[in-house]
Order: structure tokens, then C-alpha cells, then sequence
């Protein structure tokens, strides 16, 4: 299973060869379900791979994220119910490098703490909480790495965007997601899609 | 009104001298109160001067902010209930250039479009929809720029998050907060925050 995980093809990328899954904390079903959803369309958006809900299964997020990926393309491989400990553990086991995303870590702007995840060339999980989180997670045990996107508090969402746009260098989002039944055509005014099948090769 | 909104004191930068305020549009009370609180606090943590629910009132939302900038420092101005036309037509009346956040829009990594907003040295206002949105924000009258931050659907949070990052050059995740109550101490691990009145020199 975590093999899978590692070895999920992605989005074709030029410089960051380094794979980024997401592993979300502390989901309370009722409450969180919108917030928690925004914070896997990020990932998928952004360029992570895949999505582990921890702990929890919560069966609304998984058919918007299933239904988004299927008409706008590309892999992206979901998960839930996993003990956060053993997805930890399964991702360091399998030679992956853990990255807490928490205000009080090292701050991505003014450390060098990206650098330093970048020269691991290790793949990334990278953990978001959502209320208080385990004093473990701060732990060598646990993370790796401890990194805020500012020291202020804001938005579990807007932190990991932060992230990964940094992680990839902005190259995520200009990505072309496979086998998509829609696309948008930017453009200056007014809404543009091709729902074409020209997009699919192989349909 | 709108002169003070341009005139806010924001938190020094180095190399970016255009304000930022956003416009939440399409807020629903109940629904979205957690969401459009992310959204806000991801706002005044990005670097944006302040904020405008549009056309709704929502108390919840207005005391987190407040609280969070007694607690947090910095200015932040906060502003409800004002129709979205008319903060609009104020904002342009008063010199500043609208930047509809959409993904339909131009994508801020593949065009100029961000350099084209930079070379306006204009203040900004980014309108930031959640539901579908009216059709006249694409329009010349409403937007001077329509922006994509990339071209999948996502989440507003993480939208605003990354056209702030990049539009401040990330310089706004080292900004110092003035006059706070709580500061964190960036760490590699655990958490450390300062809570002197020495931050205070006026207290």
C-alpha cells in the first residue's frame, strides 16, 4: 500500500522530481467537511500526489474529491481511516521524510528549511492538523521537519497552498491533468471549457 | 471611508509599496462562517491591509478578527455589510485597480498577468467569490483582471493565499506585527511563543 503511495505517477514536472502526499489531522466529520475538502482539492490542485484523511472515514469528502479527479483529470489517489501513526510510520519506512506544517516551526520564508527538504531528495508527507494537535507531532519520531508559512495564525488550507506552490516553484500550476473531461481555457474575460473527448487519448 | 481603506498603515515591506484589501462576496451566515474566517485570516496574515464582507453582516466572523488582531498585533481593518458594487465603485473611484481571483481567469504562473498588476502601482482590491459569482465580475467594469491560480477548481482560501504570496514576493511571511500580545518564536520543534508587554513600547 505505501509502496503504491511513493510510486503514484504524477503530473509531468520539470525541476521538483520529489513526490508531496498529504496526510490531514484531526477531521471532524460534521464540522469540518467543507474545510477539509478545500484542503484536498489544494493538495490535488497544487500537486500533491495523494490525500490521507487520518483516523477518520468520512465518505462525502471522498465521492467530491473521486468526482473532482475524474472531471478534471489527473491521478490522484485517496485515502481514509489510516491511524495517522502507522501512515507516519509506513511513509518513513518506506523512505519518505515527514513535514509538520504548524505556526510554530521554522519559518519557510526566513529559514533555510526548504532548502533543506529539497536537498533530502526524499519524497513528502506532508501533515496538517486542524484543532490541537499531538505534542508527538513535533517530535524527531514523527516529523522531520517543522515548518510555518509565517508565524501567524491563519488557515490550515492557506498554509499547505503556501507550501506547495514553494515546494514545486510555482511549476504545479501550470500542469496538464490527464484524461480530463473538462478544461479551462484561461483567459482574460468571461468563462472558457473545452469538455471535448480530443482530451482523451485513449477514449 | 474608502480614503481611510487606502490610506491604512500597513506592515512595513520592502519592495512592494501597493496595498492589498479583499472583498469576500457571497458569504452565507451559517454555512460558510468557517470558511470566510480562514479566508479573512488568511487576508490579514498574508499581508493584506484589511478586509470587506460584502453585503452580509456576521458578527461571528467580525469578533475572530478583531480578537485575533488584539491578540496577533498589526493593523487590520474590517469592514461588513457594504454592497459589493459599491466597494467596488468606491475602491476604483478612489485610484485602486479590482483583481477578480476565478479559475477561469489568467493564470499567474503561464502569463504576465501579476506583472501587468505590479507596473499599475495601484492599491488592489482582490474579490474573492465562494459561491457562483455574477457574471458582471468579468467584466471591464467590475475587473481589471480576472486571475487563475492555476486552472483546476480549488478552494478561495488557497487561491488568495498564493496570489498574496507571490504578489508580496513571500515578503510578507517575515513581516513583524506590531504592538502584539503573543509573538511565536519560530523553533525546529515544540512550541515557544513570547507574551511580554515589551512588544508594546507605548503599553
Amino acid at each position: 500500500m505505501e509502496n503504491s503511495r511513493q510510486n503514484t505517477r504524477t503530473h509531468e514536472r520539470k525541476k521538483i522530481a520529489q513526490q508531496v502526499f498529504v496526510l490531514r489531522w484531526g477531521h471532524r466529520p460534521q464540522r469540518d467537511v467543507r474545510l477539509t475538502t478545500h484542503v484536498a482539492l489544494t493538495a490535488r490542485a497544487l500537486g500533491a500526489s495523494g490525500f490521507i484523511l487520518s483516523d477518520v472515514i468520512d465518505h462525502k469528502i471522498k465521492d467530491t474529491i473521486v468526482k473532482v479527479s475524474q472531471n478534471w483529470g489527473g491521478e490522484f489517489l485517496f485515502e481514509m481511516g489510516t491511524p495517522w501513526k502507522h501512515a507516519v510510520n509506513d511513509w518513513k519506512i518506506n523512505g519518505g521524510a515527514v513535514v509538520h506544517l504548524t505556526a510554530y516551526g521554522e519559518n519557510i520564508q526566513t529559514s533555510n528549511v526548504l532548502q533543506r527538504i529539497h536537498e533530502l531528495k526524499k519524497n513528502v508527507l506532508v501533515v496538517v492538523g486542524s484543532q490541537k494537535v499531538p505534542k508527538d507531532f513535533f517530535s524527531k519520531d514523527i516529523s522531520d521537519f517543522n515548518v510555518s508559512i509565517g508565524n501567524q495564525p491563519h488557515s490550515e488550507c492557506a498554509a499547505l497552498a503556501i507550501f506547495l506552490d514553494r515546494f514545486f516553484e510555482g511549476e504545479e500550476l501550470a500542469s496538464v491533468f490527464e484524461e480530463a473531461r473538462i478544461r479551462i481555457i484561461p483567459q482574460e474575460r468571461g468563462k472558457k471549457t473545452d469538455v471535448e473527448d480530443r482530451f482523451n487519448v485513449e477514449a
